[in-house]
């Protein structure tokens, strides 16, 4: 994959403003691999991202970001540019449930998910050598009845290895809201239910209970109100009345997996911009 | 297709069940040309489908009562058995969307969907000629202030056309408890969600809110609490950030108009059984 | 919907055309509700689409055409503009299956399908008066010997009433070679099979021969060679080893209506662009 | 899971099968858990797939196998009964991708697959590490220019293994027609293309060149005709002019792997009666 720089941007919508990120872009002789637009109605917000192929622009991402800025000023802009050489660095945690966790591992280890991995933590030790066998460092923190203890070492674990996001590979805790504020957008949950249906506890169950002819899951961003953050990706599958709970574990596994590596692919590619409550996707 | 005999039956699960009722169809000469089963492990409940051609029996639907029902007291049944060629009467209420109706009603002039349409009463005069057009009454009961007026008039056609089954296509209006407990499983509505998400007034405004991912609809058996009854289908379809409310409304259609298709086809091959708040769908 | 310009274009690819056409868009106040872009490596051809408020322009299409062209001369582009408030003129033809028909009809009728219908054109009869309900013309053109005689007679009103695009509604003959040339990129097939599996005659028998485990539908622009053309879109369903070919043809129909309708929309809103034998969809 | 005997029959159609099979199961008490039957109306041929509760029934599946032989043979059955506690011995193969065989190694490792791994073959090493992680005996026989010497040597360890199963995880070579027929009806292949579309090398490129608007990947046994035996299981992802060949290989693989795994599940739990070029499912 050629090496690109992802400039993401948001702002008042108005005229004139492809116009001049694009001619910023054409006068530096920058070639767009990519681009994606959005309008949000609603408030008149103005939405873009743009792949530029590095090696067609004469500066460095500093640079660029210092040429930029008086044009993101002008129009009012919260925007980041990233190099895709430079890799997300993605901590994953986990409990005794391995099914998001391989996945995820397997897709890094081929090639397939662009970032870097500095650890895993768990708190739970079953998966330390599967984990170790990739060449990852393997926290286990356990639970304790000392819930503060265990989120601060979490916590300290994270800020270590310098995080810039976080991925909840069925992690089965809440975490703590200073966490949830400190990273916002950046820690990203897969919830076992089609939301905001059956959020909480054992989502399997109460689909079951209700009777519902699919189940599915949800990959969303974090935030301090349980299951209720922006929807990233969602995904179902077909079940029937003879899918009892324990079949529904099973089966919603693949759901999980697939909706979560696919939540995780957007962010790493910088594709997702957090919009009140919700997700612009810009794909 | 051939004219078959169906046999639907749940009783409490025993050891002989299926041993007994197929011994009675083959001592008969009685030829299967579809078996299902299903055991409710919760309960311990049994269920069971057959579809016999009809010609290979030597009597009518009448006489396969009287000599079924020792069994069927033995085993202590709830159970009846339907003949293919008396079409279930489905009488269809509608307001001013068309979808339904229409796709409905081309189903059934082409044969796809084997049952009668004895009228169809909407609380709108739109689509009278279009009804008339395939040589079914149409009945504008308009919506007045006085609410039970409109109610009474409207049990009073049902009741006339001697219904089986009433499909609410895209109805819009609650029906009286009365109307719901006195067609208890045969009432088959279409809610614009993926149920138990966004039930009751404007789904897809509710859904736009929360920013999901996908949105669906839901086929139901209707009881007097509002879009709690028993699932018969459901189905999504993918949406992004860019689908306004009015792009779900429209997009939506095409889902409402299959699920209730599909869910309606089911209910008329005697396909489903009701089993608490739940369905037991024997395909 | 307000009432916009779409903008369509391919050219060679090259630093500086999105810049170029958007200052060209934003010197005349135009305002961009939705734009696409694509650029096809393997021949490194770049493909626009723009969505212009029409008000927000001070200039009718003409004068829009007449300004633009030096600037589409300079890129090399193949590019063409449309006025939302021009329909589409849309011809259909079918056999003796309504299940296409019916579902255009009524999508266009309650508003979802922004196009002019000025005819029906069909080998047979059965449909006179259901496409009559619907206030447009019916022209039963039956098949005879003289296969010439009745593609002269079609192509005859075809022209007569100015088609902008036709629609094989199930119309189950092969159009002479000339009428596809002459309309190429404008008639629009549905082929009851996932293409390139099961082309040609009886795709759903051919399908239960071979055993899938899904059949599907397939929209595509027609060219001389028989279902070889580029493809609009394709979807699937379900099947199982009890699935007979008389099933298939039924559920087919629910793929091949609502890929019909999903192609029909995007060619109608100028997203399709015909590059080889390939379609880029600007959506 | 309680342990359970699954008894899998054909036999000609005729009256009183049912009775006879069921009475049988009844007056040993068995209690039986599901129950599938399929009559292919093509050459009028009846199967039927019975799980019976071990505990229920007076015998081993030895005595079973005894006491059943008259009637099966009175019946012209084929049939064969297993015992879900008697793991099916499923041989893995694969080359230098490691999706599919991670996959089915985390099923497998969390429980969700019922099977016994004997060992892991490949015509590459780099996959030795993790799969002795799992304690999984690991061969790396190479490819060499003698093809005969490297498929012997694959046959040998096959048999040394007792395989009842051989699962070609993207296993890239094409196995002499001799090991196909020795193990017919039990050598499982994952096909990177929604058969019969793209048979043969590189599907993904023959997809890209067609300009199909779905991918998909086909599961299916393996007989000496390349990519043509009898279907198992088939799904589809979308695509887009956007997605180049590469792209294909990476999203295809998901597709890839959950339909492997949710054919070899079949295939272990006795679901799958290969008739003539197809696969009956009974689930």
């Amino acid at each position: 994959m050629e090496r690109v720089f992802r400039l993401v941007m948001s702002c008042p919508d108005n005229v004139g403003i492809v116009a001049k990120v694009s001619q910023f872009i054409a006068q530096h002789q920058g070639s767009i691999l990519e681009a994606n637009h959005h309008t949000e109605k609603a408030d008149n917000w103005f939405f873009m991202r743009n792949e530029i192929t590095a090696s067609s622009l004469p500066f460095s991402l500093a640079q660029f970001t210092q040429e930029f800025t008086p044009l993101a000023k002008e129009l009012s802009m919260q925007w980041h540019i990233s190099d895709s050489d430079v890799a997300n660095r993605v901590i994953l945690m986990c409990s005794k449930q391995s099914h998001c966790l391989t996945d995820i591992l397997n897709r890094w280890h081929s090639g397939d998910l662009k970032c870097d991995i500095p650890c895993v933590i768990s708190n739970h030790d079953d998966f330390r050598e599967l984990v170790q066998w990739y060449g990852i460092p393997f926290y286990h923190v356990p639970m304790t009845e000392d819930k503060q203890a265990h989120f601060d070492k979490v916590a300290q674990i994270i800020d270590q290895h310098n995080a810039d996001t976080i991925v909840l590979a069925r992690y089965m805790q809440i975490l703590p809201a200073s966490v949830c504020e400190k990273y916002h957008g950046r820690i990203i949950n897969i919830h076992h239910s089609f939301l905001p249906s059956f959020a909480g506890a054992k989502p399997y169950h109460q689909a079951h209970k209700r009777g519902v002819k699919l189940i599915g899951a949800t990959c969303h961003y974090v935030t301090k109100d349980l299951d209720a953050g922006p929807i990233i990706d969602q995904d179902v599958i077909r079940i029937s009345h003879r899918t009892e709970p324990d079949d529904m574990v099973r089966l919603g596994k693949d759901v999980e997996k697939m909706v979560l590596a696919r939540g995780l692919h957007m962010h790493i590619e910088s594709r997702i911009i957090v919009h009140g409550n919700k997700t612009i996707i810009l794909d």
